[in-house]
């Protein structure tokens, strides 16, 4: 084939290109599930400097970093946190071989569906729930526990399964961060393994980009050759508050450049991307919307905002009103 | 513009996409360095079994991940680990700061060169010195220390700069697994901190993708609103023999499908990877070229190779000999 020819045809090419391109560019509203606003504005302003070349805040592909919380950020977190559910339906499915729980708190209390006695056990209390329903298994049989849950169990209030309750406007935001060069990262003080089985088919994160709180995992070679990795109770690492931006280092090893939260246990995430040099741009979710999800903020037990609100109010970092800047929150309202 | 045209755009590109494509896959050979064999065979054929639409061991591209080992599998680790001449050099360096290193040992014995000496001092004495070398700083501060260290040593028999003693197979391997669709990750013995800053340069491998032993990080709040992440001497991870898989789990949270390691602590990565269901490679570089490299395998202090000799030659993984399998050793003798 002659070199002119294929000139020509990269040329052919090239002007189809613009043509089909640019009209789509100016039609589509990568974020059709959010209000027109100064909260939209500031994540389509900050993608259109750090994209355009040649401007003072452009970044190259590779140092688009964006991270996510999980827990109230992409997905609802009331009236207790998923895992937590989960970790209570487990107690349940694992009664039968655990008699002593019929008399041993919070055991006790979860069986006969008491929550709040079952919370005034307190943080050991829970830690106990975490270690008897997420160790003691391999990594695929916890897999397939947590798969199992996510097919059969429903959210109290919206009858739902509990990954149907994503936010529609944040799953926008990470295809549109995505379509702009930037890799997604999930980095929750939520539990890694809980996490990974489904978030690559929900919100497009494989399991590689997410970086969560983990328990100690053990390699074992079996006598017939096989390997497993077997889930042990001891704690690894929590991947909260201040271990966040150290959760990012260890997995991501770069500063991100966007992230989103919505609690104070964000903080430290959103006070280390947004002091980088550069465009920076830090966001949090605020729940003031009773009506569609659920209203918390400075006096909630499960994801506070109390210290990461006068902060973002000080520095000017959006806040993200979920009864005004979305049009709809989760998926099956669209 | 018409519909039609645009179909009939499409076609041309496609028709020039296959002519263009064909001919140029059928005369490159995408490891140019690597001696046909059944070593070069046992990776292409791997290749095509898992890339082939239809094939039995069709592997979807998500779950295409390839690890390597990066001491002695993708560069030189001799005559002494690199970080190891590397945390010396830093010794040295840092002495004036430290007039209490001239007794004491193994500080003594480094500053005098001495590095027998300094090595009858064992994993503590090793400890301490990665402590003093390693700790104390930020990160972008190690890093820049990494980075100058390499700009400025040089390798006592190759007199060439550290990162210019990377294996070119290796290079055209992890070039070749990307090129079909392939991650690539880096799981190492070695400080994670130590490799981050060149690998994305020098195997095109990114930050995220480097998991390797490592310290506890800190994360600090400063007066004037900065933060940093702050190195202390406390060991955070090891990320060798039994901890590979581990580390492998922590940071990709899937089971690779090839490879590629050189010692007894590579062990427990190929025996996770290779007991896996599917099609599964895993390989060991023999250090088998005193001539171009080095030849050590049983009894070497450094990279030993005894079990998992054995091992390979009982469960048939491919071992690579530098001496017959590669053309070249270094990109510089091309």
């Amino acid at each position: 084939m002659s070199r002119s020819f294929l000139v020509a045809a990269r040329g052919v090419l090239a002007s189809i290109g613009v043509l089909i391109c640019l009209p789509a560019l100016a039609q589509t509203d990568p974020l059709p599930s959010w209000n027109d606003g100064p909260v939209k504005k500031s994540i389509t302003d900050f993608v259109a400097r750090v994209t355009t070349q040649g401007s003072p805040d452009f970044v190259p592909v590779e140092q688009r970093i964006a991270t996510f919380d999980n827990d109230g950020t992409l997905w609802c977190e009331q009236p207790f946190y998923f895992q937590m559910a989960f970790a209570f339906d487990r107690v349940k499915a694992l009664a039968p071989q655990h008699p002593e729980w019929k008399t041993r708190q919070p055991f006790k209390a979860l069986l006969q569906g008491d929550v709040k006695t079952a919370a005034t056990a307190g943080e050991k209390g829970l830690l106990a729930v975490v270690a008897a329903t997420h160790s003691g298994m391999t990594v695929p049989e916890f897999e397939r526990t947590v798969l199992d849950w996510l097919r059969t169990a429903r959210h109290p209030r919206f009858h739902q399964p509990y990954d149907a309750l994503v936010y529609q406007p944040m799953l926008e935001v990470m295809a549109y961060l995505r379509a702009n060069g930037f890799k997604t990262f999930i980095v929750s003080g939520g539990g890694m393994d809980f996490m990974r089985p489904w978030t690559e088919r929900i919100y497009g994160i494989p399991p590689e980009q997410v970086v969560g709180s983990s328990g100690v995992t053990q390699f074992r070679l079996l006598p017939d050759g096989k390997t497993e990795l077997f889930k042990t109770p001891m704690v690894n690492f929590i991947d909260d508050g201040p271990g966040k931006p150290v959760g990012i280092y260890n997995n991501i090893g770069r500063r991100p450049i966007i992230a989103f939260g919505n609690s104070d246990g964000d903080l430290q995430m959103l006070q280390y991307v947004t002091s980088g040099s550069g465009a920076r741009l830090g966001l949090y979710v605020h729940h003031d919307d009773a009506a569609r999800e659920y209203a918390y903020d400075r006096k909630s037990m499960i994801g506070r905002l109390d210290k990461g609100l006068d902060e973002a109010k000080a520095k000017g970092w959006p806040l993200i009103s979920m009864k005004n800047d979305w049009k709809v929150i989760f998926p099956f309202q669209k």
